[in-house]
């Protein structure tokens, strides 16, 4: 997994390609060759959403769908919007996401990580939290928390996050 | 428990009292004069707060110091900031808070809820957190959420909080 270690010296750009319809700084993933072929991957924080492509990732790992209007609203209001890109024939095409809602200040909450299946099960997903987590803490945001979905505590577990440390339980409010 | 009760039928006024120095919305609280007295205490969630009051508060239950300025960013950029004030003698003095931080959509999380001791086990945490689950659900908010520490679970699961559901994990990162 070299290209795990080389993944915070990757080279950032500003993207002035006028043939992709996406613009932003990339910050370009080394990848294995043998695990990725010749795919050209790329994270990013300021990459624009469109919502449907959005849809349409979330489609892709059979998450319900959601009013856009509401989807388009929480990208608006989100702390941190990271992406990440597979860049082939001058596009860019979306094959994960991940958001954080916050205070600015000590409090961000990672939501909605998605990655498309085609890209699982390759260290993909764990490089791009820790790139979020490197984001969130160059920020000086001192807590770091997100909510796992049983079959992925393991997951987050090997990024450093300890399920309910000192005692301290994640709580969902549900109607009376 | 009849306050309670009465508590969302309490009268909103707006402040015009110049001798106040908080200005706002106040949602009076009619409280059991057996409890509390004859205290007149409201909610709010627009009162400025003064950053040094919210110290002392946080003092009083024993809270580690924050950095002030991080405290102010942290107000700024919450979604919600809710209070409870005490109204005497044309002040009114913060006997509680918390806040929440939110994607405006469809998740908020509520942080640093305190209550003055002297204003402790007496219904007036529950009535607040209702107040402000109330106030998240009224602006569309589906998925409200916490992070209790182990003192303070079942007072939120009288509240309607679920711990782990569906064995959803709160997790919080830890650098590795």
């Amino acid at each position: 997994m070299v290209w795990l270690q080389k993944l915070f010296t990757t080279k950032t750009e500003t993207d002035n390609n006028t043939l992709s319809e996406h613009s932003g700084e990339r910050d370009w993933v080394t990848v294995d060759p043998k695990m990725f072929g010749n795919c050209k991957i790329f994270f990013s924080t300021n990459q624009s959403i469109d919502v449907y492509e959005l849809e349409e990732l979330c489609d892709s790992v059979g998450w319900a769908r959601r009013p856009l209007r509401k989807v388009r609203k929480a990208l608006q209001h989100s702390y941190l919007v990271a992406s990440i890109w597979e860049f082939r024939g001058a596009r860019s095409y979306l094959i994960g996401f991940a958001r954080a809602t916050s205070d600015h200040a000590f409090n961000a909450t990672i939501w909605d990580v998605v990655i498309h299946p085609r890209f699982q099960s390759k260290g993909l997903g764990k490089a791009f939290m820790r790139y979020m987590i490197n984001k969130l803490r160059s920020n000086d945001i001192s807590n770091v928390t997100l909510f796992a979905d049983p079959q992925v505590v393991d997951f987050y577990r090997c990024l450093g996050f300890i399920p309910d440390p000192e005692g301290i339980k994640g709580m969902f409010w549900y109607p009376e």
